[in-house]
């Protein structure tokens, strides 16, 4: 029931997920029993591969994601979650409410141990493909330790979802140089550059397109920002080229153009993007979602349940905290922190 | 002899100024008389209004700022920033190293009183004309005091400089609500609020384009990042047509809108933007500023001078703090002090 154009477009998500992705595939639409059956009846499919689940509930846009998860218990979203934590359903993915989503895997999935705060990341186009810049979930005043934590999540989901290995580690930062940027970035670089991540330094504003890491580390302020930036940025370009567009694409290079603009960042094309650091796999679509964006996340939570990625988390987070302790640095947990520790390592 | 394109793009520059601009503006050129005169050969124009002053240094763009300071006193813009704080010109402009600029801005200007850091802001496209986002001058680990500045500061630039009265000033932040965000947007926003400022709240990622505040304010990190990320979405969209391009764009409307978006994103057509906070003139330009660029920057400059903007900035700020002592809010330094506050007017 979540997202824009919900029923339709998860329901034809749906649909079209069980018709082309692999056959033992089971979707479990949650919800407004009427309304799935209606617009189910739209489409011939394998009914044996989707079933619905009921609910009287919805969440809206408005509601407060505390109070969802005492008083919306019967909700499509929490009940989706819930079937996950009771491994009813293997994944979950929903269009809707997302801090109501984050919220509910939080409680009912639960934080891999060791996780201090689970991360939402996003794909920003580049060079080679995808970079995920992580955080872009709210994660507000981080410290190093939560820096590294995004990068490791960031790092074990690139490596085994897309299959590049190492995954090339990238800083956020203002400049090149080590010493650049604000307390925050100076004391993450030393962390990083000490973690066992593959770490190739600073990535600038305007390096990000250019594909020289798989991974972006920011903290959730300047993630969240710079992804709801980019986000205009199709927006803008669609309204400056209506007058072009209203009197028809005059040829097929325009229309490739302006194409690859729209796969680059018109983000409700997207799959969703996972919530990375909780016991389970848990897909957040965008609110514009579209049935094909639906399709596509579904494909993602099947990858990630086929290749266990919460389970690689969960050793991945291990094996960095032990390289941590194995060079003395299992907490730098400020600027202070690094100044002594930096001044006693010059002396 | 500062740019990428010097000394052809800022000779050009000036002879277009004095040319096209008022007939009281004279154009001191500073650096390699040689090279200065050969390019100054090949324009007609009044010869009595732009003259050379010579010097025997250039800075690069590998020179450290404070080296330059010290080492490099007879370069081309050194000598500019100390013409200008001699008084034998009016105001200074560069497309040269930029911290380099600041850094002698500080030093031969000075600061306005009572200005902590003086700050950098940029152009960004907005559905009225231009948002200035400050700081983009890497002012990092702000405090919300420092936020106020900015916002003041860019406050009395806009209203001179566009005469829009009053300036709307936004906060950059990731939610609407006054207690969304990190705990420098709270604490700011509090302020703000109390300001005298003409505070429209805050502004989301996805908001900077749309026109909802004349002066969008965030700390010196987020905006760099931001100014750099925008800086490259001309050259993606550039590349991204490239194809449709080599073969001739097929028509006028096309055409505009590819025009459109250049003139919103590509920085190095604009003018320059003006150092705020220093006793003076300094306007600083893209390194790939062309001779387009550097005539509007002139032009800025003249403005600037004309209506007397660094005495409105050094007025406009006395009269800020002097609103906030009648509050008694003169200092809020940290998140600490903000909860402080907070917790004891909640009572």
């Amino acid at each position: 029931m979540g997202g824009d154009f919900a029923p339709q477009s998860t329901v034809q998500g749906a649909v079209d997920a069980v018709r082309e992705l692999e056959n033992s595939l089971q979707v479990l639409l949650v919800g407004d029993e009427k309304a799935l059956r209606t617009e189910l009846s739209q489409y011939d499919y394998p009914a044996d591969r989707i079933s619905i689940i009921s609910t009287s509930k919805v969440v809206t846009m408005t509601d407060r994601p505390t109070r969802v998860l005492k008083e919306k218990r019967d909700s499509s979203l929490i009940r989706a979650v819930e079937l996950h934590s009771e491994r009813e359903a293997a994944a979950v993915v929903s269009a809707g409410h997302t801090g109501a989503q984050v919220a509910a895997s939080l409680v009912m999935l639960g934080r891999i141990e060791g996780v201090r705060r689970p991360t939402i990341g996003s794909y920003f186009p580049s060079e080679n493909g995808v970079a995920l810049l992580v955080d872009v979930g709210a994660n507000t005043d981080c410290k190093p330790i939560h820096m590294l934590q995004f990068a490791a999540m960031g790092s074990i989901f690139v490596e085994h979802f897309f299959e590049r290995r190492p995954a090339r580690v990238g800083l956020l930062n203002i400049g090149e140089e080590q010493t650049r940027g604000n307390q925050l970035a100076v004391s993450t670089y030393y962390l990083f550059e000490r973690s066992g991540l593959n770490f190739v330094g600073n990535i600038e504003g305007r390096d990000i397109f250019k594909g020289a890491a798989d991974v972006i580390v920011c903290d959730g302020f300047v993630g969240n920002i710079l992804l709801k930036f980019a986000e205009t940025i199709y927006e803008l370009l669609l309204a400056r080229f209506q007058g072009a567009l209203n009197i028809g694409l005059p040829n097929e290079e325009l229309h490739q153009a302006l194409r690859g603009f729209q796969k680059d960042f018109d983000y409700a094309e997207h799959g969703g993007v996972p919530l990375l650091g909780v016991n389970g796999v848990s897909i957040i679509c965008h609110g514009r979602s579209s049935a094909r964006a639906i399709k596509n996340a579904i494909r993602e939570a099947v990858i990630m349940v086929e290749r266990k990625i919460p389970e690689a988390i969960r050793e991945g987070i291990e094996q960095y905290h032990a390289g941590l302790f194995s060079r003395g640095i299992a907490r730098l947990h400020s600027y202070q922190e690094w100044r002594e520790r930096h001044s006693r390592e010059s002396d």
